[in-house]
């Protein structure tokens, strides 16, 4: 009795009969290796082609039939067709009426046409639910399971049956479905795919030109003055000294530009009194790229890292400090050990290394299944208590090191100080603000503000700041 | 007739018809954010306010009601509301008699209330279903879709209907929803966003009692020593020689706690003759954190290892090389190249090197993503034999280390050997241990008892280890 | 109304009603765990025991019954009994009839029976669906919830409404479930567990046969050449000396080896002018494991980067630069600054410095997690381009390196060049056809194949290369 009860009861459309069968229409690279997988999964598969002979190529199990005979077989139809030819589907609106199309076509540049291809889809056959989807997977990964890339479907749609549908098939094909809700987002689904990196764009371009300036300054201190002056030739410092000169001060100037945006946004809210303000667009794209910032400092820190260790196998450094040695003997002068000498320099490396490491603990934590399983709490302690203390460090690291060169006579070279000043500036105006923001008095009405109090209230917030989440 | 068929069957709820109402009383941070995201996942949302003509702020799209008149439009009320202004709720039971309500809230402190917030509110409106979910999402995450930290969404509730139903929504917002099963559950997952790194807090504070014991142990010895001694002041090794010298210290006898438990298990186990008995609770609790510990060891092995590598720039180890040569001319003595210093010394290098090499490995497998494409077979492969292979070099590399240090004169001081004698102390114990373990005969033993057998079997588990899995 | 309507739409089996009770067959560890995680997600659990009396060690909450009376209570039994006692459930084939049978074992060895032990199941009791699913998951994760390694459970069964049913159960335990397909599919899922990195298999052991090729290579030109007509004892390289030459070399070709394939598959598809014929089959097992040599020779390039900084703290090494000194002192010689030496040492070291941080991000990039949160377009940007930048820079690295040995008179040893002459073999064939490869002209030609154009086309292909996708 409880079993012929189970057995009737529907769980879900394709379980309670036999898998459901799917339709692909266009015999392409990607509609094979979708069929292929598909047919792995146990869903029958009908292909639909102008030319329904020829299915060398296709995988098998499968059934060839024209278009408007494999569409009258099933309920979702898989359009592996290039948006140019979708035009013969007209022919066959009154077969895909009230079907599932799902449209899994990609353009070769971002906003190819005014709409996107599945709302073109839509426009042509209006009968028809037609869905987005698939079109971030590649036929390659499909074909060979080497899913090494994104297993995320972004799906999209107007009709949710049929959404649910093709996030069921998504499913049951071992990927992620994830519903970016009307077919209005299809646009933007398609984008997806021709994007690179854009998240990475302006950090990846702010630390070249960094980069850039810096390299020119250090030439000019460091090559082109000694050259001028006293006619060395200093050009092999271009290989390692002047890079790990750049990419030190690139790692901490951008560190620092990290934690910029999240001071000037407290200025503005202590500012404006209130928090219900929206920021500049140029802060808000700032803030959200914060990550890439640290990312790329990160980069740049680990290089600073190697080309220091690198330092004692350089043939200059060794013939340097040969001929030191030489020196000593030949003039027979003493060189007393200086403890404050060792002092500082130990305590630079000191500061360096645990700067460092601090550095590459933000870095292991921001990768996504680490930070996957921490929770806001703790992601917030790790990225603002840890970062800041990083960023002290490094700051201290810098600082140090220079308490050395101001002993320094030849410290100005063309009315240029050395390169690490320039390294020191942003990131002691982040800590000096943050040190003044972080005081008592300061502090309290910040965080009454973040808590939803404002200085002239409006009725509707200053009720919300009390009683809502 | 095929296409009629397909629309009528009702696939689940919120797919036969256009997407269902979400009510969200509240008009805060949280609860905007999140009629923000279900407006864009194609949700029509209404809030339920005290004060419904204000709805500046409140996200486009959204309808704001009278909290009763809200209620009435959706099954699904999402209580945006501190837990201290849930009160207001008794006055709508009516209303909200059979509703879905979502529990969202969350303490300032861990067990702020004897029972849970959802609890709470499900003894306030009887009637209704409650399901505490969203709790551990951001507002700032939800909104900005920069989902860094957890996309995981913990629900529980009495009612299974209900859960599933939240369920789906958190699915549709594109997060992970987790059943965490009844209501009991809820105020484990209020508790879960504000715990901090709760399963780190033992290892963090076992290497901190353990590094400040080691250094101060140093400071005597490396220190203290020669001032009293010899007058010299050695400060500065403070900076990098000592640390130098507590972190291989810490990484090598936190690395050997990893796999204490392990080893102490096995005796218990062959002690007691059966698997059929709970190990003590500090065991238990002991063998859950051996990742952490053994990934704040890997911590103490990378700064040990970038403090060794970085030696040679240091200015006190120059002034002594230099030096040294220098005496060497000066005194005219020879100095023959002794090939088992050479042999010892590249042994001790390279030792430590692939001691650290298969560390990082065994860190890098430790990460969620990585762990999570292995089999249990493969985890334990190399989480047991890597890592004992590891814990073997790097004994072997102190051991090594050791071997130059016995010949020197000055072995003791104030009765206290070097600091690295210590290090080898519990390594030595696991492995001389571990060794005696895997000889056959008690091998044979422990394998026997893991599979179930038993020294005086009780007639449950003899039958069972024979036949179950 | 409308709460009825709510209330009486069943939305899924378990849903409108409490949650269904599970069975289990079998009292060992892995179904008292699982036993223990259902009660705990709110699942009524019965266990069916042929002593049903004794449940000392069974989870709190769950009912022992003989295994006809815990058949009876429900339609979900897991059948946690190893496959050579499945015999006595032919005795109960009327109490199993239309039952959802879940068969969770695993065997000893790989491919131990002719037929998957699920379909010896289905066998046994034809009337029941039989599911496979949980066997990759371990009792000890289950119970302590320490679940590092997979959250993955591989699904597979004939009867989609049981396959979906067992799905639910696994997602409402926090799992993941995968659809394998029908049970055809149980053979392979039961061999998973017993696998043992079976893709890594092949670059490793190519890397131990190369690598011991090098070490002996080494051996004989710098330990035994050395010995035999200088009769000096050099064999304390065999610790880093020697290494540090092996690893590069292993790391420069098993890079080289990543894209080689990729090279042979262009030159083929050019020869046969049509993608549409399958690659021989080793060269499409050897596509599939680039990522794991790219990996392993990450590795061999970590290895070589720590040996290389750690040649200053050497005992050889310190020894060499002081008796250098020393000679020079003596012989009152005077050592000149060659800048190109300079130029040369610096270039070759920035060299390898920069293709090791491009390899690192390589390697972070092909951390599944990172991989997933980039589109195809980005995996293969990185892929692509930066990892034929990396192998660029790393041959540049070997080739400046030799630029100063070319000069050494002492080149060739018993006719054997230096090691590193070995290394730039295999990169610099690969460059040199790559760079043909790009040549506007063939380039054309490939990209067109690549779009589906073929030389002699047969119709199909000519025809789906033009408008399918």
């Amino acid at each position: 009795m409880e079993k012929i009860h189970t057995d009737e009861l529907p769980l879900t459309t394709n379980s309670s009969e036999k898998q459901e069968t799917v339709c692909i229409f266009g015999t392409g690279d990607f509609g094979r290796s979708l069929g292929f997988k598909l047919l792995q999964c146990g869903y029958p598969v009908v292909f639909g082609s102008r030319n329904p002979r020829m299915s060398s190529l296709l995988p098998k199990g499968a059934e060839v039939l024209s278009h408007s005979e494999a569409a009258q077989k099933s309920d979702i139809i898989i359009i592996a067709i290039h948006r140019e030819h979708y035009d013969f589907l007209t022919e066959l609106t009154e077969v895909l009426n009230g079907k599932i199309l799902v449209d899994i076509s990609n353009n070769l540049k971002i906003n190819q046409y005014p709409e996107s291809n599945a709302e073109h889809l839509a426009q042509l056959v209006p009968g028809a639910h037609v869905v987005k989807a698939f079109n971030t997977i590649s036929a390659w990964a499909l074909q060979s399971g080497a899913l090494d890339a994104s297993r995320q479907v972004f799906v999209s749609g107007n009709d949710s049956t049929a959404k649910q549908r093709v996030m069921d098939l998504v499913r049951a094909l071992g990927l992620t479905p994830l519903d970016q809700g009307s077919l209005v987002a299809a646009k933007e689904i398609e984008n997806y795919p021709l994007q690179l990196f854009p998240m990475w764009r302006f950090p990846l371009r702010l630390s070249a030109v960094l980069c850039l300036f810096l390299f020119l300054y250090c030439v000019i201190r460091d090559v082109i003055y000694p050259y001028v002056y006293e006619k060395k030739d200093e050009t092999f410092r271009l290989a390692v000294s002047i890079p790990n000169r750049v990419f030190p001060i690139a790692a901490l100037t951008l560190l620092a530009l990290v934690y910029l945006p999240g001071v000037i946004a407290a200025i503005l809210q202590l500012y404006r009194g209130t928090k219900y303000r929206r920021f500049p667009a140029w802060l808000d794209h700032w803030m959200l790229c914060r990550k890439q910032l640290g990312l790329v400092a990160l980069g740049f820190a680990f290089l600073h890292a190697i080309y220091t260790l690198v330092i004692p196998i350089r043939y200059y450094v060794r013939w340097r400090l040969k001929n030191l040695t030489v020196t000593q003997v030949i003039t027979n002068k003493d060189s007393p050990f200086i403890p404050s000498s060792a002092w500082l320099n130990d305590a630079y490396v000191s500061l360096g290394i645990l700067g460092f490491f601090l550095f590459v603990l933000l870095g292991i934590t921001s990768l996504p299944s680490v930070s996957n399983t921490v929770n806001w709490r703790e992601f917030r302690f790790v990225q603002s208590k840890l970062g800041y203390l990083t960023l002290i460090l490094c700051t201290a690291h810098t600082l140090v090191y220079g308490g050395k060169k101001f002993l320094n006579p030849s410290f100005l070279r063309w009315c240029l100080p050395s390169a690490y000043v320039l390294a020191l500036i942003i990131p002691c105006t982040v800590l000096v603000i943050k040190f003044i923001l972080i005081m008592p008095c300061i502090d309290k009405t910040l965080t009454r503000i973040r808590q939803g109090w404002e200085r002239n209230p409006k009725i509707s917030s200053a009720l919300n700041g009390k009683t809502d989440i």
